[in-house]
């Protein structure tokens, strides 16, 4: 069978008892992680900007954005969602892939049970297969695809809200295969807009239009048969090479989510071990920019590639430099929300260690989940900490109690602190709401 | 000055009073051209399931769809707009690229022109601007990026309507650089949806998602500072070769709109030149299936790797196949919206003459617009026609009054056949009318 049909054929048929406990609960602490991310970032400037904007020429305000008072149409809501939940480069990533696959699905998800009545079964489990549909379409075709400049998280997070829409619309084969080609010749999202609210776009964007190619498969618009591995599908025109096979091998009975990870700090992920390097360095001391006379970072090629920018102004553009991790590691101690302000970034003492003390080098040696670091302090010590799994990767995953902290710190950020603990519990126990607006009900502020 | 930033600063600069009559001329031809084609396919299945689908989402339904009644919100309305003016594949190409560049430009401009007061001349230089940025991307990265396998109309089409969007709105130079950076993110479309509705989508999905980008960047949701021409902006990404002089060089003084040309037949504009030579061929004749021995075609090496489909069963396939080009030639002797319906390609003739009497030979001496065409007749006779440059070209371009009567067959679908010269008329003097909406309102049927 064709690899499209296949995924299709697999989508259309599953049943939720056939996904194993473990997955099911890996899809709950990845629920709890996005639902945080998606509050944390509702009140962003990149979420105001797109309301204003686009508010005015919603459909029924009927849908929710969580974490926001305000109602939109679904597909706007899906959009806002998505923005929201990517903004603070906080939500979860796929270490095989680099994507960020709970953003464009759980914000379609979202946006259509806050108007229709979705049990939490049904919605865990269009989830699990939205999330699963991204990571096969990212794993055949990693590294082409991303080298080549793709933000895949875009590029192919729409597919991953396409067949989970399409599955709670309950599509047939052939309107799922129509969903799924719609939702790739809707795929984009370029890594040059790293560093600007464009970068947040990319999921809400991808999360608005996977759902409106369900919507479009479900009534029979057509798309080609064969979208992803057609001579002019998406495995050929954005990735010079891929391996179709991994859509579709082990399929119902191998879940590519148990290599799913969340994010310690909101920032890109591969100075994720910087971070962490240099927050242990500087464990119990006060270091100000005049006590660091120097700073070696050796790293991996592609943490360069991706993030090397030292004179910067914006907090956002902090996320993707590795002159900023180190700085504020050392600095500040910490990497929360707050060290990637554009107050932050703009900070004396992180400023001067960050454009004057830190160098880098790239060094093929160093894992991507890797790092050494050296520093040089005024006072003539050395100090060195090599960094072999950062904390939050596989090898290191945050725990559920780290998880339910990340919420906590996020949550109080859109909606009353009295209410997270009810919001976090309804999270945890998702999978056996009667109606998904219970949860959403909670993560959502009291209308004005 | 940097590629984006030159063409954003042009944009905004521009006056209407600096295009040349030439251009100005051809703008009318072109939105002549497109307003039929809206009309023509308005009451396509692709529209109606389009409009089920998506209605229910839409916002005030205040703005017009050509060739409807039904009114939805703007960016919706961009969207349907798209969908029908490339449907038929009637609308025009520009041979430097083989974009269609009127339907994502002009589709978002009635849209937004239904709802807010505009001037004919501000409408005129907006769609001027938004086709000379769609041709401009796409002389800058033709033919990488197509024969990478996008659909330019869609991936590059989206420039052109965030062009002449943030054209209409005003918006200052930053803004308009991130009206073109939102744009460049969301560049999509792949020609593996050829032959299905998915084809006449990337119109319609570029001149809601280049409107889209425009209301963003109005109220300052920023994009990279350089979508086109930095390491991971469009044109690396989906062209591994592209040449960013073409993007700029001679901006306001060269009107690559010159460059355009209309469809004399509703289909690629590759197989014109087969459709031309049959239909010369057949003059004067009635031929049949069993009068027809053998077709032989000889024609360039891009005809077959486009249209290359014997077996076909609906009409939008029959639009890329250079076999039902050559029997709808032969026996019907015309190849109008007629010929590319279910109806016709299932039709014993041309389907016996399709499928088992034409065979075709790609060859590099052969240009695309030409084409060598032998039939062998069943009585013995033998014909043959070369031709170098098919109707509707640059060197065969169709007249005023030709494009006039394709106005007419199309409209006439859409609006009472009395009401079809006013709009026509009013499409001949758009650049002088006082507000566009006196001929919006001409081009839609009475409220139900």
């Amino acid at each position: 069978m064709d690899p499209t049909k296949q995924l299709a054929s697999y989508l259309v048929s599953s049943r939720l008892a056939d996904v194993p406990a473990d997955v099911r609960h890996e899809a709950h602490r990845a629920l709890v992680n996005i639902v945080g991310c998606s509050l944390g970032g509702a009140r962003e400037p990149a979420v105001e900007i797109a309301m204003r904007a686009l508010g005015p020429y919603s459909g029924k305000p009927e849908a929710r954005v969580l974490g926001r008072a305000e109602r939109f149409d679904p597909l706007l809501a899906s959009l806002l969602n998505g923005i929201a939940s990517h903004v603070h480069d906080y939500d979860d990533t796929t270490p095989s892939n680099y994507i960020h696959p709970s953003s464009p699905v759980a914000s379609a998800l979202f946006a259509h049970a806050s108007v229709h009545p979705v049990t939490g079964a049904d919605f865990l489990h269009a989830f699990i297969l939205g999330v699963e549909t991204v990571t096969r379409v990212g794993d055949a075709t990693y590294p082409a695809h991303y080298e080549a400049g793709w933000h895949s998280t875009g590029s192919i997070g729409v597919f991953g809200a396409a067949a989970a829409i399409g599955k709670l619309l309950g599509l047939p084969l052939q309107n799922m295969v129509w969903a799924i080609g719609l939702a790739a010749t809707q795929g984009a999202g370029l890594r040059e807009m790293f560093g600007s609210m464009g970068k947040a776009f990319h999921p809400g964007r991808s999360a608005q239009a996977g759902h409106l190619a369900a919507l479009l498969a479900r009534e029979g618009f057509t798309s080609g048969e064969f979208p992803l591995e057609g001579p002019r599908g998406f495995a050929a025109v954005t990735a010079r090479e891929h391996d179709l096979a991994k859509l579709t091998r082990g399929l119902g009975t191998e879940f590519t989510f148990l290599g799913n990870t969340y994010k310690p700090f909101p920032c890109g992920i591969v100075i994720h071990p910087t971070i962490d390097a240099c927050m242990q360095l500087a464990a119990g001391r006060k270091l100000g920019a005049e006590e660091i006379a120097a700073v070696r970072l050796r790293v991996a090629p592609l943490v360069l590639d991706l993030c090397s920018k030292k004179q910067i102004s914006k907090g956002l553009e902090g996320k993707f430099s590795v002159f900023h991790a180190a700085a504020i590691g050392l600095v500040r101690g910490r990497a929360g929300l707050r060290e990637f302000t554009d107050e932050t970034a703009n900070d004396p003492d992180v400023k001067i260690v960050r454009e004057q003390r830190v160098t880098a080098t790239a060094d093929p040696g160093v894992a991507e989940d890797a790092v050494r670091v050296e520093v040089e302090l005024a006072n003539g010590e050395h100090l060195e900490k090599t960094v072999d799994h950062a904390i939050g990767n596989l090898g290191r995953p945050m725990t559920d109690r780290e998880l339910e902290e990340k919420f906590h710190d996020q949550a109080v950020l859109a909606i009353p602190a009295d209410a997270v603990d009810h919001a976090l519990a309804l999270c945890w126990k998702l999978g056996e709401l009667d109606d998904m607006r219970r949860l959403i009900d909670a993560a959502v502020p009291a209308e004005g």
